[in-house]
């Protein structure tokens, strides 16, 4: 199996034919430079120009409405982000062998949006390198090899966690020391599915033991995006940590997906179950677009670590991509807009929840962050509906993906500030494309 | 050992008492927030807040003139750059998820500084991220796993990376598969370099074989940076090169220091020697601050890995990013600053050799990369002269640095934006704390 068969919603190239004659110029050049590492999105690829807020829009002008990007978590072309990375610029932007005021600022108010045995952060450039620090910490720490993740887990790009990210498939070998655990997912195992994690992490660590790599680390998007977006009550994961931790394993909340103030009632994702992690990384949300991840620990992991190790990063901390991320903080805090995601996503869940397709078989959220469980029919599979309501949704201008192992789940997670009007625009569009998919699969 | 005694130039956090009461009052907190990971540079570290050209600013506006930095490569603060990521941002930065022109653009641009073979590009937010998927990819062409790398290399943060970087000394474990290569040693070993450097190849690649690991890839810096700047006349790497290929590894040329016009002769160092390598990664100098990297491949290569394999880097080739990459492009070409490179360069290496002082033993370099290799004396090492002669520098406002297995060899690898009269400023204070330092170690 290749990755062309394992990443969903993919650009077949091949189909450039479909394109706008502009664009099928732009995507040869681009194939030509690029090739074909990078996968665009959607059977008919987007040539975005511009963004405001939930919008985007292409080389034409058409207006988009973007229900998917938590990169711009604070909204496309932010005019506070722009400002405060351009102010910054025409400074200087050197790095974290001098002095500067903006980093420590930063990293102080970052570090007290974690419980308060977190107390230390190191920044990065993505979340992938910080992904791959913390794997050398906690082997480090433990003196063990062994990873645990979930079966569909992705968590970078680099060779360690390209290792530890069975999402990948196709050539991409898992390390011989990473063991696949089950997700609590809610939509098989109902109330079981804590159960269900907990007692697959206990069998896995105990796989690892008997293999001699012992237990280094649990590492886990907490609201398990690739694998199907199970946010689940409460709670939910506290069992399976406090399994993972007596197994030896240091737990690391990858908070790429669910963090900074997305799921609506904490700042992290792992804080709806339990305060009792080790570490934490971030990357996607935090720089509205600018290249920043944060890997946030106890003062003692990080006094450990520093006396036989060092970690310098050119760009890591860079004083533009502090003020982004310090621009993005403000912007939460001030605009509300952890209690905004609550309460527009809830009501949005409820939404999707009342529309009662027959093709939906489970919504379920947190926040702004929502998976749309799609059921088959008599003639198509529950993947192929879902590439259908996707697709359709794009031709209708609103941005969504989908994710799991089957391919059939919607996956939707807006920019922290969709308002009212981007909600009952993705409500009508979504209503619309939902019966004409059930009723003759417009765009099988 | 650990890091301490082996990072060169490093703040001992432990004399913070002897700075400015407002910078220690900085330094505690900073402390508190991001531990000792990340070392400062100098005896007395440097509080930065602004910078224009080659000179930067302390909190009470005085001013030093940075010989060190290649980041800043076309100035500090750059308005060019300023400029052109305020423009994009004020747009949008989204992922490569979509079709966008800027990202084209610079990519066409960027391939042709590259020898014709080398047509595809990736980008990556750091030159860490770009080596790390070299070296996946080298594994991956040759089904091997051996990486053969020089005596004091540094090739970046990831735990790969680590595993094949012997300059981070400490605790950080060689790759079991990793052999170490003698570079160039053009100072100890004369005309015989190239040749000693080619033998050490083969040498190490046979013991790579005989160890069942095969041989993936020669990683090297095409300057030798850390292992001591190691220029060499035109031709000094192409027998190794060959050697390395000639053993079936694929040669990838880590250009975060030599790379991008500073040589004054090519865009990459690389290119003083043979054009014959398979790939080239690049961070630093890329983006004027900005974080990126980029990979630099045959579309064969492309090709091929793209078949089994996907890479998605959320920022990797952000539109900002490249839009900063774009500006820097501009400021090399219309300012002519390889020409510069060479001329400014040239001068400042003839007349550090002019001054002859007894300390100095040898003056290499290539363009705005110069390597100053130091004696001892009845008295002192030549790693404590160095040392010196380093804080004496910082302490008379003018930044380098130092490296080498000795630690006794200065490295001057100013903006490329140095001038005339920054060199003069250079050169003056240079002669004064060399003339110090020869007659009575004064910072001792």
């Amino acid at each position: 199996m290749t990755c062309e068969t394992t990443m969903i919603n993919r650009f077949n190239p091949e189909e450039g034919h479909l394109l706008h004659t502009r664009d099928q110029a732009l995507l040869d050049r681009r194939r030509s430079v690029l090739g074909d590492i990078y996968p665009l999105f959607y059977k008919t690829p987007l040539h975005v120009v511009r963004g405001a807020g939930a919008r985007l829009y292409d080389a034409d002008g058409i207006e988009y409405l973007d229900a998917y990007n938590n990169v711009a978590s604070v909204g496309h072309g932010n005019p506070r982000v722009t400002e405060a990375v351009s102010r910054q610029l025409a400074l200087t932007n050197t790095h974290t062998r001098y002095l500067q005021d903006g980093i420590v600022e930063f990293a102080e108010r970052f570090v007290d949006t974690h419980p308060a045995h977190l107390s230390r952060v190191i920044f990065t450039n993505s979340g992938s390198e910080a992904n791959d620090l913390a794997l050398q910490i906690a082997r480090w720490r433990t003196g063990n090899r062994g990873v645990l993740v979930t079966t569909m887990a992705y968590h970078g790009t680099t060779a360690l966690l390209a290792g530890v990210s069975p999402e990948n498939g196709g050539d991409m070998a898992l390390d011989p020391a990473v063991r696949l655990i089950e997700p609590p997912d809610t939509y098989q195992h109902g109330t079981a599915a804590a159960t269900v994690f907990a007692e697959s992490i206990e069998r896995a660590a105990d796989d690892l033991r008997r293999h001699g790599f012992g237990v280094a680390a649990l590492l886990i998007d907490t609201i398990m995006s690739t694998d199907g977006i199970f946010p689940g009550e409460p709670g939910l994961l506290t069992a399976g940590f406090a399994a993972a931790k007596a197994a030896g394993a240091l737990v690391i909340a990858d908070e790429v997906q669910p963090g900074m103030a997305r799921t609506g009632d904490h700042w992290w994702g792992f804080q709806r179950h339990t305060d009792d992690v080790d570490m934490v990384t971030c990357g996607k949300p935090l720089g509205g677009g600018m290249p920043i991840g944060s890997l946030t620990l106890s003062a003692e992991l990080s006094d450990g670590y520093a006396r036989g190790h060092r970690y310098f990063n050119t760009f890591g901390g860079n004083p533009a991509s502090i003020a982004a991320a310090t621009a993005v903080l403000d912007e939460i805090e001030e605009r509300k807009l952890m209690l905004h995601a609550a309460t527009i996503g809830g009501q949005l869940l409820r939404s999707i929840t009342d529309l009662a397709s027959p093709l939906v078989a489970d919504v379920r959220g947190a926040g702004l962050f929502i998976g749309v469980q799609m059921h088959g029919d008599d003639t198509r599979s529950a993947s192929a509906i879902t590439a259908e309501v996707v697709n359709g949704m794009r031709e209708r201008h609103v941005l969504i993906s989908a994710v799991g192992a089957g391919a059939d789940i919607l996956k939707v997670r807006p920019p922290l500030v969709f308002d009212d009007a981007d909600a009952e625009l993705f409500l009508g569009v979504f209503a619309d494309v939902l019966r004409g998919v059930e009723t003759h699969g417009v765009l099988a």
